[in-house]
């Protein structure tokens, strides 16, 4: 039977501590169940007395199938007693299964920042403790713990001794600050695994040195049984311990329980992208296990070893975690990779077909004058349905005219303003059409939509919703070539999203040709005929 | 004496296998320039003859004054002789001064990718190597080291011996997967630091399991003296183990001489940050050490205490990396951080001045539309110059128009023509100019010159040398406010440049904003008078 490692998520109470980032009720309550689903053990929603979103949570709790409701607070106040501390009773009252207390554990710092003795504070732990234990199952943070450890080494173990005599199920070392490296973290825990026989130890570990995750796992291989950590690593500063990647490693390769299954596991990819979309922020792609590219080939050489056998170059297979492998197509990938990627579209063609020689050469071409594919998928696909001769001819542009002018109005003030002229043929008709726009491409993106829309209404489902330019060959700026992404999206549905790419001398024309792209990938992908 | 611990930087080569990073050879110069000031002992510039800019890279090496330029390639290809080896020739041939050879060392890998006995590629690896060090320093990647060593680890280790015994200055043990976790990292290792002894051992690490910092640290534990890393940890897939949190960490917390000194070490949070300007993305606040975050702390309770002693929530002193402390929500912080710019800038004005609060109220303001002037320091001096009124007017610009055009010309062709109208007063008189140009900045560019180099001649002395546009919110991208970043210098010292910052709806309107703060910064700059 493999060991038991309990996972404890403070994305609700740590991570709501980042900078930028602030949880509505409903946040709360949809993260919590999106937590109890995946599977994990403790969810630490909050801080009751806090703040009136922390109150209202546990005033309303969301219904949790397996994780224990945990609320966090501190010990009692120096010089007050129990039941003078309305902190400590708004926690215990607040109806949560299990109270996660921190208390001070370093001697510096119940000095500098409570101002008691070493004595007192061991009766603010022993007594806090004791009444949550009462309350519910208690749990004991303790905080800056392995600098108060470094420090005085017998005080601190005095203070989870405090705890753990008082009813403290679980006794958690702490790194505060966060940068304490992966040797003394092990070391320390060793210790303490020997000083108290049979304790259960919990690991609390930031990122401050990069070395977040690193710390948990030497945590437990030195006998710590909880991981406290965030979703994606949320948290202040450099964030908490990312339980993301903490959770495969610990059931993959070190080959603990965590209390998932092989189906919870495979559902992680989806609940750390959904969680950024909550955040309102895109992914980061190059998160481990995770990231979209976390599987993502793009060297030539290593594409067509992988697809040989995956073995050379994936450290697990990516359907354990709900990832993918992704072969990146672009002038360093070769024959390979632009193969593999047109079976997954669906397109028959086999290695010695020369149309497939044609389209590498094509594509080494295109980016050499400086289109960038990877990045890009649906300029490439719409690249290699034309080159293989298998898109309808939507629409084609004649001409354009776009001004950009800023002038004094009628009322004496600065204003802005952008029209665009397009003249564009769609099937046997010429359109000639004209609007105004705030900013250049708005002003495209409207005139071209004008002239489109009576022959492919189902354009108004799809938007643009992001927009980049770099300038390729930077050393004359203003007339070098800027290279335009552009990102679209269905209107009702964000998550179905498709990028981009366009190049010219001019920005405005690289502008266009992004745009253009947009529009054809979408009539393709809609199955439209062509007018 | 400390130990020193060698540093070795693959941004150029490794990191530029991350999907969606192109870098061009002006960009590969830059970098080199601005790791070699930084201190790095070895650059690896790429692969020569794997492409065309690698090789323009390695024609034109970047003048470096301490790292040796290294040029990465494999060992000779099984059944081929040395002399009839054109991969390999390209590599030695190619003018660097180091070559890092990768070969094979798992048994696995030898079978299934190259299809040799393990006996020839111990001699691909011995040939290879051999020619390598009669050309320059010769350093040995050994790929898949680690699992090849749990595979067979006496075919592991005289893959190693082969390569030392022709004479590799370096043997590099990759974990090319990136999965290794760190304890295994230390204990392969160690074993190979006894069987080995007094071999020069590097470290190559993946950040796959997010624990690429980590390894590499482990490793260094063990013995190994040489880190192979890039900035920010790009890489493909989940990246390579990231240099900027593994330098400050050898250096600060485990007390190694990496090379650099004080103030390298101080440069590095903005090399980090120019760095992510360069790659046209917004740096990640949370980083550990240089993230704008990094040393962020809420109000309240911690920022209190940290204001009383920085030990009690600070892991180091921000300033040793360059970095500074952020008190989140206290408006005293911003105050001090715009106070300490001015001086910098040589602007005396104490903390009571009046002008003082309304220039970071303005900040703030701007700020809030938008503008962003980390990373665009001559538009902050400029405004915080005109706030304290110390701006000369050298120019306004009345109105403009500029129209972008694509259309048949005469012989039938698409021809895109760009043309700028601007109205500009000068001191007394009002210039009406026109201009076309290579797309609409080159367009507003000429003809604004147009009017301003007969009052300011030494404008034609400046140019613009970069240029980038972001959306601000995306969302509805067309409409939404593109900021946009232009990058100038002396025509004839490319190393003096500024950069500076327009925020409009109008991508033409922000960029027009950005380039009159360019010429203004300018003239400021070089003490011209107003006309």
């Amino acid at each position: 039977m493999a060991d038991r490692v309990y996972l404890f998520d403070t994305t609700l109470r740590d991570g709501a501590q980042t900078e930028g980032v602030g949880f509505t009720l409903h946040d709360k309550q949809a993260i919590a169940q999106d937590l109890d689903r995946l599977g994990i053990d403790y969810i630490e929603g909050g801080w009751p007395g806090a703040n009136p979103t922390d109150d209202a949570f546990f005033t309303r709790p969301p219904a949790l199938k397996k994780a224990r409701l945990t609320a966090f607070g501190m010990t009692r106040r120096p010089g007050r007693s129990l039941a003078n501390d309305p902190t400590l009773a708004a926690v215990l009252g607040s109806g949560a299964r299990a109270f996660c207390l921190f208390g001070k554990t370093w001697d510096f710092q119940v000095d500098v920042a409570l101002g008691c003795t070493l004595e007192e504070n061991l009766s603010l732990i022993a007594d806090s403790v004791k009444a949550a234990a009462q309350k519910g199952e208690a749990l004991f943070d303790a905080e800056h713990f392995f600098d108060g450890y470094k420090a005085n080494p017998s005080y601190a173990l005095s203070c989870l001794k405090a705890a753990k005599e008082a009813g403290a199920k679980w006794l958690v070392l702490c790194d505060t600050n966060g940068g304490t490296l992966p040797d003394a973290i092990e070391r320390i825990t060793a210790e303490i695994v020997k000083e108290l026989p049979g304790a259960p130890l919990g690991i609390h570990t930031h990122n401050d040195a990069e070395c977040g995750v690193a710390n948990s796992l030497a945590a437990v291989r030195a006998g710590a049984r909880m991981v406290q950590g965030t979703l994606n690593g949320l948290g202040e500063r450099c964030g908490n311990a990312n339980l993301i990647s903490i959770i495969p490693t610990l059931k993959l390769k070190m080959g603990f329980d965590v209390g998932l299954d092989d189906a919870g596991l495979a559902g992680i990819t989806r609940l750390s992208r959904d969680f950024d979309g909550r955040l309102n922020r895109s992914p980061n792609r190059h998160a481990a296990y995770v990231g979209e590219s976390a599987f993502a080939h793009k060297g030539g050489v290593h594409a067509a070893a992988v697809g040989k056998n995956p073995l050379c170059y994936e450290h697990i297979d990516p359907a354990r975690v709900g990832n993918r492998r992704m072969l990146v197509v672009s002038g360093q990938s070769g024959r390979a990779n632009v193969l593999a990627r047109l079976r997954d579209l669906g397109l028959e063609t086999d290695a010695e077909n020369s149309a497939l020689s044609g389209l590498v050469e094509l594509l080494k071409q295109r980016e050499f004058e400086g289109y960038a594919y990877d990045g890009a998928e649906a300029s490439f696909e719409l690249l290699a349905r034309r080159h293989l001769g298998k898109v309808p001819r939507f629409f084609e542009v004649e001409s354009y005219a776009v001004t950009d002018e800023r002038r004094h109005n009628a009322g004496g003030q600065l204003a802005t303003l952008s029209e665009a002229r397009v003249k564009i043929r769609v099937g046997a008709d010429m359109f000639h059409t004209v609007s105004e726009g705030n900013g250049p491409v708005n002003a495209i993106d409207k005139a071209t939509r004008k002239a489109l829309e009576p022959a492919y209404p189902a354009l108004s489902r799809m938007h643009l919703t992001d927009y980049r330019v770099r300038i390729l060959h930077a050393g004359d700026a203003s007339g070098a070539m800027p290279r335009v992404w552009i990102e679209s999206a269905l209107r009702d549905d964000p998550a179905t999203h498709w990028a981009t790419v366009g190049v010219s001398t001019n920005i405005i024309d690289a502008s266009f040709d992004a745009l253009g792209d947009s529009y054809g990938y979408f009539l393709l992908r809609e199955g439209v005929k062509a007018a």
